[in-house]
């Protein structure tokens, strides 16, 4: 591999314990990799030169650990993180392994399991804090239904956000300062899932307590990203990130890279089935590169000239044209009272067909 | 047809224009259908027990229409609304159909464009009020992309605030009083939409200069819906309500007659592209035939004696299970504190295929 | 339960072993239920009325079991068989659980998988044919890939024929009698499926030595199916039968009695992950339950007179209108020299929005 | 452009008059194109280096044309081909646009519908023959239903057999000696579409009487190909060549150059509806300049030392293991008697990850 694509911590690449240390088990099928533990784990990020590692809480310590045992644990790794030079910047609780998540957590119908789910969570969140975690993540994948029977789902919802404010409260009261990150899940792994996109979260986030804990990046707080790939239509596929839609990969990563955001690049994958602990240094490696060659190739589509010339076209007012900008009587009185000329303006050239070819020619390297 | 299923006014059953006028134009296919002229739909509304009628400005006044000509159509409409005893609750902007929105109309690139945009919404708005319509839809059609070298999603978000915020503004400066329903598109007719799901504008709501505009139910704000089936992962269907998906038919009537929502029944759908004017007729009448059927089966749900004593023992507290709540020091200390028994946790039965069954039963009359 | 629903074997309802035996085992969650042994299992059966049980070789016995074992435990198995009135129309082979398949199985690029894939479905069909089964079910779940650098899909379907026609061979060699059902996956578990749809079979099939094996009902040849329900567009539900969607259930029912299907009705699905061992049952019963109402609703349907009254009108022949059939010079002649009136065609209605009406009453039970 | 990719007539390349000519008319939105005259598309599409131009009967020839004028179109138009260098290799019929074919072309269940569809398919052969084309497409795009109590399928497939037989029979009659492609759609415009895959046409096509006719490049018989580009999941986008995903694009490239394949590379796509006419002529040179660019990568591919070494690699037979290879009754004793060692069999290295990242290097020009 060429010098010019090589991960340096700067880059702020991290993976999570899981992704590297999954081991291939699917609904039809057992585990394919052995156990690779969190501090070799660890050891590989730095080998590989990534900047940080991510966890749930099980991940690390076990379910059933004693608290000596999850001390020790804990001892050890924050060992293995400094020798490597790794550091840990998101922390997240399971909430769905476990036969007792099988009807949710936050949102189950049980309110002793919505206690335990709510419990074990704050105790993730000590474990993430006292890693050095400043973001933490929550993932809802039993928060859904197999038959909108069980339960209604502004009850859910409710629930939901009762939790949520729940883990404000409790973050600002022992002082950790964590940003939440609420996950979505399109598709499983209940038949149907109650937040299933990012806006069911934008959505939700201003009925909080605490609404300032989380936005998407428009609205200028974006501070945590999980990056892979998917064929759309299929199950949660968590492919090598850039390796199914370079296209979209490389607008994501131009996105990112132009509205200069400075959080982690978390690679949420994992390799497949078929590989072994080689092949899953070689998923991280490529992750990584992928990301580096896509973001190259966004600078140089950012300097082509024809497209930025393209792009000024495009955006150009014609002479007379009434602005719109905020509402003021007068302003409404004006553009109430424009004539405009349909015609004349269908006239307006929009090359897109072009400026796709040359993100495409970009893309291949068939232009530099 | 039996009575127990007729439709009455307090039913608050609506059609748009477009929904009996559609001629079943499609990408593949030209019209099938005459020209249903708008006063004709009314009169048919009327005649098949709906209480009312929505529009887009132009299924009533054309697009290049004099001012004159538009004076006396919209006349003439308020006299056959009122001779057939239909209301006009909802009215909306088209801004789909033309040339000029090929690339968007809000979003759009040209600042002409988007001044055109706004002023037809303006001028929609005095014809919806003129009518008495009390709820405006914003459904933003062309929104969207073929490539997303053309503009930055951030912008398109930007462009559609400021739109919004103006709207508002002149709702309120013309005394109109109206609520702003934005409406979602998953799949056609660009690309990509910027605003795909209800997630996304309830997201995009909060960051407005006037949020109170518009919210879903959960949170207390539902005051419009469009009804309609669809078989999902297939272009926008818009099949008569409740005849793909009997089931989540079923459980959307159950939970808007749970809630107690008040607003109209609004069918946004259209009769097959085989059917002639008294197939229409017939599709109307069944949408709200199925809607009747359906509202009358969760009153059956929700008195079936075995479904309830479920639902009861689902939720009950375990004894000694400390409470989450709102968030308290003390509180924490004791949720911290507990020691839950997952073994015995688990126990707890969920007869969720028993109460899916009982459902089904229902749903099929195989039980009463 | 009224008796009109209650199964009877004359209705050939069938269960995999590992349909009842899911342990509800997902990519994110642990498994949620104990193992039910296979003879508990077919006791089961034997009491809520199901006349028949399928099964995997590893269903039942286990990948590393003795030959020893393997006697006792088939030997066993029979007995338990016999004891409950449970016949074994079906068997398969799991190609898919074990590591050594996570490429592939007939169709993975070592030559050595590939010659255990066909040695281990050799003895299940030794092991299904012991137990009197006549259908042999061919799933390839891991026939597919992640990236198609590593194999060209034709490469891949030589193989798969080459598999097939060595299968087909044997059981002619050793007087099984054996139909091959070949099952097709559109979605999970690999990345891509070789054959995703029934149709993809359909195309294989007569490319085999032996055609004569498989085809679907309409050419004739439909042997076994499987039933169960699902969500489009998501990962594979496998839900209670006929518990999603209503109506294709109830279509696909009518299809089934209206050939006058003589098969298995197999029902390849399992209960919801928060179901007990009794919520188990609940699941087979419902099975077995909504497909006897849908059973009845289709003899509704073919009993009502204005369905069968549309129906008739909609086929009927215009005077004068050349026949199609089959080709003849003097036919074509006619054909060709025939003046149709386009608008004339056009006048006859297509009242179908009427008649799904009409299927959604029958469904709902709102009209008998 | 360099010269590196422009189009030649030795690389086949072929539009529709469909294509170039289509007006962006969709579901919610007018034509924003004017008319492009089939002998102006002729013209354009030698000038940018296509090889031919294919065409529904109705692209060329209204369907109310006079006999008189039939003939002069179609003088004029085999005039503006062969000035231009231009050729006719297909020929369709257009069984979808005009009302009359609502529900259905050949499995309407009207039965003048039926003999009226079939004899404008044999005046399209006539039309195609005399332009020289030998490969005749049918695309069943009406071929469906909105409801399922319309037909039954299985009645739909027989009409469908029945027409298709007639044709080959009228193609041997006049000895055309066309090649027919059959066309499958799996999402609009109807509800459900009867032949919604290839794989179901590969089903099909061995119940005709002709079943030589048709097949796909595994089997030998690939001789024609719709080239286009689609998000998954979404209405039918046919967005150019290689625009949305870059590396099944390849794959596809890869695939047709290596096999040898000789017939027409078809682009069955068009132009943004954002695109004037300069813009459909940059949509028409992508897709062309995109194939030839990704025909590059395919030879680099090949020719990649390590990726050939992997794929060398992968297929090694293990020492010692019985080949399957066509049944015989010793060889199947030497296999079920062969002792196979599961675990040394997994020990084997399957490195696709790293085959895949030297795919994306190799697509992004990061490695060449």
């Amino acid at each position: 591999m060429t010098d010019q694509y090589r991960p340096k911590p700067e880059h702020k690449f991290t993976f999570g314990l899981w992704t590297l240390g999954n081991r291939g088990r699917d609904p039809f099928g057992d585990a394919v990799r052995a156990t690779f533990p969190p501090n070799d784990i660890v050891a590989t990020l730095g080998e590989i030169g990534a900047w940080g590692v991510n966890l749930h809480d099980n991940d690390l310590v076990p379910i059933d650990a004693t608290p000596a045992d999850r001390d020790r644990i804990v001892r050890e790794f924050k060992k293995a993180c400094a020798d490597n030079g790794v550091v840990v910047p998101m922390a997240t609780v399971n909430l769905f392994y476990h036969p007792i998540f099988r009807d949710g957590a936050f949102t189950s119908n049980d309110p002793e399991v919505r206690a335990y789910a709510v419990q074990k969570t704050l105790r993730a969140m000590d474990l993430g804090a006292e890693l050095g975690a400043k973001v933490f993540v929550l993932w809802g994948g039993r928060e859904g239904a197999e038959t909108d029977a069980c339960r209604r789902p502004d009850e859910a919802v409710k629930r939901l956000r009762e939790a949520v404010n729940y883990l404000c409260e409790y973050s600002n009261a022992r002082g950790y300062g964590y940003k939440f990150a609420l996950e979505a899940k399109p598709n499983e792994p209940r038949a149907d899932i109650y937040m299933s996109t990012t806006g069911h979260y934008l959505g939700f986030i201003p009925t909080l307590d605490h609404p300032e804990i989380a936005q998407a990046w428009e609205a200028g707080k974006l501070f945590h990203i999980d990056l892979n790939d998917q064929m759309p239509g299929r199950f949660d596929q968590d492919l090598r990130f850039g390796s199914s839609n370079i296209k979209a990969s490389f607008f994501l990563v131009k996105f990112l890279e132009d509205v200069g955001y400075t959080g982690s690049r978390h690679f949420d994958a994992h390799a497949y089935r078929t590989e072994d602990m080689e092949g899953v240094k070689d998923f991280a490696r490529g992750c990584m590169r992928t990301y580096l060659i896509l973001k190259d190739k966004a600078a140089q589509w950012n300097a082509n000239p024809e497209i930025q010339s393209i792009l000024r076209d495009l955006n150009k007012t014609a002479p007379g044209c009434p602005p719109v900008g905020k509402y003021s009587q007068s302003g409404a009185a004006a553009l109430l009272g424009h004539a405009f000329n349909r015609d004349k303006i269908l006239e307006k050239r929009l090359p897109y067909e072009r400026l796709d070819q040359l993100t495409i020619d970009i893309l291949t390297g068939a232009q530099c």
